[in-house]
């Protein structure tokens, strides 16, 4: 596929004025700088687009794609720059088509269980619309309250809750796309089940704004639980509170969340909150949320996962059943990331996942990496999952061509373990600019023979997003 | 695409004897008669292949795609036979090839609850199979103990359970297939996450063996539920019965099955069971199930649900708790499409779906296409999905070119209706030859159009069991 584009012509400015209003289009320095990174490091990644647009029609984003493809120039769809692996950034210049205003509930349809939305909502928004009517949207980031649903869409987002209401896909009914060569489609609808053709809406969930923009979904709501609670376990080594997730699981409880800490992750965590949680000996936690419609079997459910997990080697299982204790429990959580970067600011958040049952032997493989390459690797993540948030962080004493060359050098190593046992690179943030390098070498090469046909066929000219997923 | 093959010469099937052994391969007249149809109308929809194999491995698979690639041979892959949209008939001639020898459970992972499954196995062996352990395969279809996974893969199959459970791409980790150039390729994994890359196994499920053959999966498992109890809820109406189904899922209540039998479909399958359920004066009934680990929680929102229903018009509640009641309503409402058949074995089964809302809307559509067309239509199915197996039937007295004049004319105007309702042809039967004629004018063409470009970007010489979904 062609990688050289032409650039945004003074012309092509005017008629993208013409297209979507003069005042939804950019070209100033400080409007591009904003649009030129998403949440990695925008030293490393960003990239300043020629030009940003704010359309507020899926026709006004069909107009600028048939343009773009005349014009022969590259587009990059960006929903709230939230992302964590560089899928918002304008790598090649071109044109930022961002959904920021495209950001209305169009429809909360009771009588079906759906809500219908414009690409830029806010998920957050989303979610307290429908909490106010008692419906749950239960395709749930970890970052709900920044993201829109069009990037969690692009990314098929996981987060806190995947354990038992799995990630967004599963509540994506229908979509509204323009697709790479500037068409409206309608996919799916307001449907449970659907195999009148292809599954083209979850070819698009997961795929990166490369095969289209997104500009409306059907989304899928449930009853609202109205009730939660929350176990703290501690268990003396990763291997034993691992080793419980199949028990709780297979006995058909079905938690909200299974999290995993570190030793590493709880004491960072912790020490930045000023907090103190229960964790003298214990080499690692699990942080399980059980929630519902009805208090007495939530209850119920949870003494029992309580039991199970002090049958299967818990040294302790504290119960939070009140918002402030669960809050506080869960700031613990939240809260690691921004921790270490108090420690050291210069790190790469990782997100592989693997099969469950694998996950205590990611552990010391993580532990031996950090010293062979002179960095810490605190784990962290949704062991319901499988997806774990082991992230390098670079030590202080470290110069930073020796973090960047350890930096590769660790990834790899890291990726082909993964690899080794069945596991993937992405579990929730995706390939992006960040990670395409290492897919090529970890993915089958017939399977990416078969995305990249995909995508030629849809996209011949290269320019939907060009550069993220491939290289 | 070429539409215009080779004919199976005496060389290509000694070939095909190398490959696969000369025990697994057929050119008999009565295995090709065997392999001619599924369980649509064999006199309409019949064909003969002009050779079956029955591979052992995926790489002999690979082997004969090869093949019929270089021979340009048109290839059908085959599960159960059990299809009811022709999916598996070889229309084009050339050869079958049955999954029926690759019928094994490989592996059963308790620790991560998975099981992998060559793609011949049938369903109902792999439930029994892994419910041994304590452990549920919740990809349900009504068929269960005749059709195999790789049909139900192939069809996105659905049933009687997915209001609660989703239907069978939910459970589907990963997959082994072979590519229409014959090449073997793994997609996901042991994996409830994972985004590295196109999503490419979605795609696959339900694309009707139109893009590969599967020949491996590997599918989730969850907890076996213990308990299950049953309603049977009366209504004077169909609308009342259907209007009640967004009340219950609101309430973050949970019902395994909510299935709905009109009048018509009751009394017949009454009549022919020589049972009798207290019919009298309900227009319409449902049929809900609840299942769970807890008998005292599903007691609970079984009495919850029946007050629902008494607060929203039903007219009668029946609770079957003991296994016995429970199998003689669930046979009633299985038993509805063999006693139409012993009314008129001529009929169409169809597969509409609809936002469930607009289901009170499409029964008095069905009462008035029945008179114009001098037809039955009598209406059951899933709804909690939306999804109606709606089916034509002949009258006794109508001639046979009536029949298929009035079936082509009362399908085109149900199936624009059901479009005008925002509903699709298909919920969980698929397109195959039968409903590739009327896909076509339903959907949107860019659609087609992007799902044409999938099929021929990955099988350029169309050899891949051609003439399903696409005319």
């Amino acid at each position: 596929m062609a990688n050289t584009y032409n650039p945004v012509t003074p012309e092509l400015v005017k008629t993208l004025r013409g297209i979507v209003g003069p005042g939804n289009v950019f070209t100033d320095a400080d409007k591009l700088e904003t649009y030129s990174h998403d949440e990695t490091d925008a030293s490393e990644y960003g990239h300043n687009p020629e030009v940003v647009v704010l359309p507020l029609t899926a026709e006004q984003v069909a107009a600028v794609v048939k343009l773009a493809n005349k014009e022969h120039v590259p587009i990059t769809p960006r929903g709230a720059g939230s992302g964590l692996s560089g899928g918002a950034i304008p790598e090649h210049g071109g044109i930022v088509i961002s959904l920021e205003k495209m950001n209305r509930l169009l429809e909360l349809d009771k009588a079906n269980m759906v809500a219908v939305v414009e690409a830029g909502i806010v998920t957050n928004d989303l979610a307290n619309a429908v909490q106010a009517e008692g419906l749950f949207f239960a395709g749930y980031p970890m970052s709900l309250q920044t993201c829109v649903i069009g990037g969690n869409i692009a990314e098929n987002a996981g987060g806190g809750k995947a354990v038992k209401y799995g990630v967004t896909g599963r509540y994506i009914l229908g979509l509204e796309m323009v697709t790479p060569q500037g068409e409206i489609v309608q996919l799916g609808g307001k449907l449970v089940k659907d195999v009148s053709g292809y599954d083209l809406k979850s070819l698009i969930v997961g795929s990166e704004g490369t095969l289209g923009i997104v500009t409306k979904a059907i989304v899928k709501l449930i009853g609202y639980p109205a009730t939660k609670s929350d176990l703290l376990v501690l268990f003396k080594t990763p291997k034993e509170a691992i080793d419980v997730v199949p028990v709780v699981l297979s006995r058909g409880l079905t938690p909200t969340s299974i999290e995993f800490m570190d030793q590493l992750s709880v004491i960072t965590s912790c020490k930045y909150l000023n907090e103190s949680l229960p964790y003298e000996n214990a080499g690692a936690m699990l942080l399980i949320e059980l929630d519902g419609t009805n208090a007495a079997q939530i209850e119920m459910d949870l003494i029992e996962t309580g039991k199970l997990c002090e049958a299967h080697g818990a040294q302790e299982v504290y119960v939070a059943e009140d918002k402030n204790n669960i809050e506080r429990i869960w700031r613990v959580r939240r809260d690691i990331a921004e921790a270490f970067k108090v420690f050291s600011p210069i790190q790469s958040l990782e997100d592989i996942v693997v099969p469950i049952s694998r996950i205590p032997e990611v552990i010391p493989e993580l532990e031996r990496l950090g010293k062979k390459y002179n960095v810490q690797i605190p784990c962290y993540g949704h062991a319901g999952d499988g997806n774990l948030h082991a992230t390098l962080v670079k030590n202080p004493d470290m110069s930073i061509e020796e973090w960047k060359k350890n930096e590769v050098q660790c990834l790899e190593e890291l990726y082909r373990i993964v690899g080794s046992f069945g596991g993937k690179i992405s579990g929730e943030h995706g390939i992006g600019i960040k990670r395409r390098g290492y897919l090529k070498a970890l993915i089958n090469p017939v399977e990416l023979e078969l995305m990249r046909a995909i995508k030629k066929a849809w996209d011949p000219n290269n320019i939907m997003n060009p550069g993220k997923i491939f290289e």
